[in-house]
């Protein structure tokens, strides 16, 4: 069986093979960018946006969907947006044999297409806050090298939108989100870190954009969602208004919170290794892949056995697939194992007889369960599964990151850098040049590293305004 | 409180107000036909999407996703089925600020979309079956005028494509569907009648088609789906084959199922009344809505014991709303009528004290509830709610048909007709022309009415292969 690039020195080449061997998506399709989401892949998916879901409607949030395409007459209507969009949209011109009147845009996020109607919806202080969100597919014409989940043309996305009664209100929802967020990456046991990215490096429109980088090895760093605060710079050529308790008429101010499937794909980049994926346990298409081992004295035992514990832990709520297919087991156990099952259960004649099951977890712990205290036992091997895997990805995280003293330091860095920056964008693009990279931004509560106060820019030497900023390369 | 208008005699005026009424969409998107999902339509459809989901993946089929952008190359390839999607297609002709070489269809349906995949995934007899859906939207120009839910341009969609290893196999799948469907109309409430159409009204490229028809009142139908099978039809062109246990290289025998949206429109029309809309207890986005009755010497009793009730039937799994804004009760009762929702529980100042609550169902039955046994009385009364519903529908659908012995008893018909029908094209249309509709096709199994054998064709009088057919006017 063939052997998997290796992940810090070949990372791109590994996570191509890891996204192929999981058996996720299928590539094939022939438009570059546009991917066809496997019954595999569809799960893993399916699951993360419950736990989306689940995370966003716990604070308020109700879904939605508006429409795919959007008129240029209403795309074009906040000068900062259209300009960071212009050149990656595409246009639908012709409906049915006829020209379009007016040509309508794929969306490729869905300020324009909401904010008309948000203008017809609010009319009172009653009517906020607005907190309402949807799940749908963006679009957008990538000229650079497409990767699956990570840089696509045809994007599965998550979309809040929220309208505020103030500033402050909207600086709270920012709060809210990231609170929201951090829940959602204990599930899937992703380190974070919410950075607020530079003037130059923010979403087009927005006041000031907060995004949520996971370090990936080797001073690479994904942007994994992000978090904007709109001000009242889209209610304004939206005419999103509401009159508040003292008669008097307000704009509303907004925030959004996007996040894509971008994020599957940090959960194969940051969990995979030298075997293929690993899926923690809340998105595991599969939690436990139950593998029968015929044998020549073995007779239906093992069948039988492993038709018995599929079903249990099925209808205990698990996620379980019985691979009774006529490869040979250590085929099966290959194929498993590059999907990232969390948990595979082996049932020869020797523990079909005494009641058992050999349990090899993804991340190399074996044992056996007793098929008498199979639930309690299945679920107590997936816990530690999930613990063991959240320790693998803390302790990477921990070791992504160091402080770099100069911009000379910056060179050939492989780890993402902590450095003393001014402010200043002159400087910011100092830095960036040094580490061939981008300085993402200053993060946004504590550092992921122990160091004291800034003390001079490392680019202008200044002491003035100095506060801890992160260098690396965004992939 | 402005009355509806009536819906027998005024029935799209009655629809579009109901569907106003409900607030399950809004209209004022600035594209005609593209529709937005409020949160409370969109609750629907997720409860609806979950009954299709639950009942096709019980029949083995698993959920993928294609790309919604099909290469205008792909689009072309069976010629019936470009012919039929040729005027209602919306092109994609520019990316960026270039031009594409090869234009882009937004998906109408996915055949040309997914055909050429199942060509590379299926290679062997032991591929077979394959059964996967998508729950995606679709794009249709429409030129008529648009009707929410019934006729749309921007239309959520189910369907499913199945790859069978000959036509029996496809016949079975076809049949499998069938049992779906009735499974999820129960759930819905929704009489139907699956209806073989004739030839000249066919999906554009199957082999046959078994549309699922609606009457709803005056001989309108309502199409709320349909099942195909290709045959060879799409496997010849997208070359999709397989080894069999012989060798031989096969093309498959494929079949499709769709539904959509207009299954709410369909919900909506045929469960709807004089004081709005009406949905089953599976799909109301609220089950029960829970309304406090502040009163001069209430105090904050019934407030409390609202929370509590909808507090308790929230932990015990029901969709469930506590409407405790500021307006007068009658203001809310008239809301929550014309939302749809199946209970309603009123707790005034006489309830709070002697620990009950008022229950009104949205059908009429008036009763009430004792606090102390809440879960399991509301459950009682919601399946009181469904079964007087499925009843009142039930009812409807057996007074919506009628024999019709000529032609000229055709004109002006108030039910659908049952007729006797040679099969021949030329007679079909002259049964259209006279009940001004369509002849929507043979029934598949039993007729809604009792009728001996058929004699003699209405149209030409032949008695030769004289089979009942069913014509109408599809809305």
């Amino acid at each position: 069986m063939p052997e998997l690039p290796d992940k810090r020195t070949a990372f791109m080449d590994w996570y191509l093979a890891v996204v192929d061997g999981a058996g996720v998506t299928d590539k094939r399709y022939p438009v570059k960018g546009m991917n066809v989401w496997t019954p595999y892949g569809f799960r893993a998916r399916r699951n993360l946006d419950a736990v989306l879901v689940r995370e966003i409607e716990a604070t308020g949030s109700e879904a939605v969907e508006f429409p795919t395409l959007i008129p240029a007459t209403e795309f074009e209507k906040e000068k900062e947006h259209i300009k960071g969009f212009d050149a990656q949209v595409y246009w639908v011109t012709r409906g049915g044999l006829s020209e379009l009147d007016i040509p309508l845009v794929l969306r490729p996020t869905s300020e324009t297409a909401i904010y008309p109607i948000f203008s017809v919806w609010i009319r009172s202080h009653r009517d906020l806050p607005l907190n309402v969100y949807q799940i749908v597919n963006t679009f957008r014409y990538e000229t650079k090298t497409t990767r699956p989940f990570l840089r696509v043309r045809e994007i599965h996305f998550f979309e809040e939108h929220t309208c505020q009664a103030n500033e402050a209100h909207a600086t709270e929802r920012v709060r809210s989100n990231l609170g929201a967020f951090r829940k959602m990456a204990d599930a899937f046991a992703l380190p974070f870190l919410p950075v607020r990215r530079p003037e130059w490096d923010k979403f087009p429109g927005a006041y000031y954009t907060i995004a949520l980088d996971a370090p990936i090895g080797e001073a690479r760093t994904l942007q994994l969602g992000s978090i904007h605060h709109y001000r009242e710079n889209f209610a304004r050529p939206y005419g999103i208004r509401y009159e508040a308790a003292d008669g008097s008429q307000q704009y509303v101010h907004q925030t959004t919170f996007g996040l894509s499937e971008r994020l599957l794909g940090a959960i194969l980049a940051v969990h995979g290794d030298a075997k293929g994926a690993v899926f923690p346990t809340a998105i595991a298409p599969y939690q436990v892949v139950v593998i029968p081992i015929p044998g020549p004295d073995a007779g239906d035992g093992p069948l039988r056995t492993a038709e018995e514990i599929a079903g249990r832990l099925a209808r205990h709520g698990l996620r379980v697939h019985l691979d009774a297919g006529d490869e040979r087991p250590g085929a099966k156990y290959y194929r498993w194992e590059q999907a990232g099952v969390p948990l595979r259960l082996e049932v020869g004649r020797r523990e079909a007889e005494s009641r058992t099951a050999t349990s090899a977890s993804r991340l190399g712990a074996k044992g056996r369960v007793t098929i008498d205290r199979l639930e309690h036992e299945v679920a107590e091997r997936l816990a530690e599964f999930d613990r063991a895997l959240a320790e693998r990805a803390a302790a990477g995280f921990a070791a992504a990151f160091s402080l770099a003293g100069s911009i000379a330091e910056l060179a050939g860095s492989t780890t993402v850098r902590v450095v003393a920056w001014c402010g200043s964008e002159a400087c910011g693009h100092q830095i960036e040049a040094g580490i061939d990279g981008a300085l993402l931004g200053v993060p946004e509560g504590p550092l992921p590293i122990e160091v004291g106060s800034p003390g001079a820019c490392v680019a202008c030497g200044s002491t003035t305004a100095v506060r801890w900023a992160l260098a690396g390369r965004p992939l």
